[in-house]
């Protein structure tokens, strides 16, 4: 769902089948709009193979890399110009994802220990320049309305 | 976690007793430095009383609030000043917490579904113009040295 909210286009489970992450997925995107990919199964190293041989850059993010804000990590990502397969470990991860024969970037979203998903929204955040916030979802049947007290959605 | 990570000075598990998320805290302050506040069981209500007491501004953050890209909520937030109480909800959440009663601002990190600890780390990274992600722990036993590829922590 962060991944989704914050503009990617699509998310690969992978090494693990898990239907009930598959149908929430599914579900979320039925009603809030617009296009999102979902894999599963797929082996990590078949997935960062493929996706390395499309052209993207593989990001790894981790507490210990390069810090997203204190070193020019971000602007090198930017400036290459291409599509980003970002990859998020669950505990621990195998020793490769830090080499550059998976990672040819290491990003610490802060150097200290917190959530793979916040940093997963920060970076996204940070890539996009905010971009992604505002953006609408096509053929969404739910949307938001903001408002500054309570809650409202309109139905389409 | 992501609290601390982000740059906050305190938390407040309002209305529950949980001890082991006291116990990761602290064993993530002793090791990791800084100073960091943990509150637990204190009503919701009293907690928000007393803040607003000594002068906080409190924020909600929710999917149907002022959306922190297309608005200038965070504008207003930082035009304010004050000390920020950032409220993040599990799940459902009182009514109340949409009220000015409660919140004086109602976030939006984005208005689409996704996750409470990744709208406090984006709103966070936002509201200090990402400067808490460079920053130094104080008394840390250990600390990451960033590199490149592969794990360097440093301990003192």
């Amino acid at each position: 769902m962060v991944a989704r909210a914050f503009g990617a286009s699509g998310f690969i489970l992978a090494d693990v089948k898990d239907d009930e992450v598959k149908d929430v997925v599914q579900k979320i995107s039925a009603s809030w709009g617009g296009r999102f990919d979902f894999v599963m199964e797929i082996p990590w190293k078949q997935a960062v193979t493929e996706w390395r041989r499309k052209g993207c850059l593989v990001v790894h993010l981790t507490a210990y890399g390069e810090n997203i804000q204190t070193s020019d990590v971000m602007t090198r990502i930017k400036a290459a110009g291409k599509d980003v397969l970002v990859i998020v470990g669950s505990q621990k991860v195998p020793k490769a994802f830090f080499f550059s024969e998976v990672s040819d970037y290491n990003v610490a979203v802060g150097n200290q220990p917190h959530s793979e998903i916040s940093a997963l929204a920060v970076f996204m955040d940070r890539l996009y320049e905010g971009e992604e916030l505002g953006r609408e979802f096509d053929d969404a049947k739910l949307r938001v309305v903001p408002q500054k007290h309570g809650k409202r959605v309109a139905k389409s």
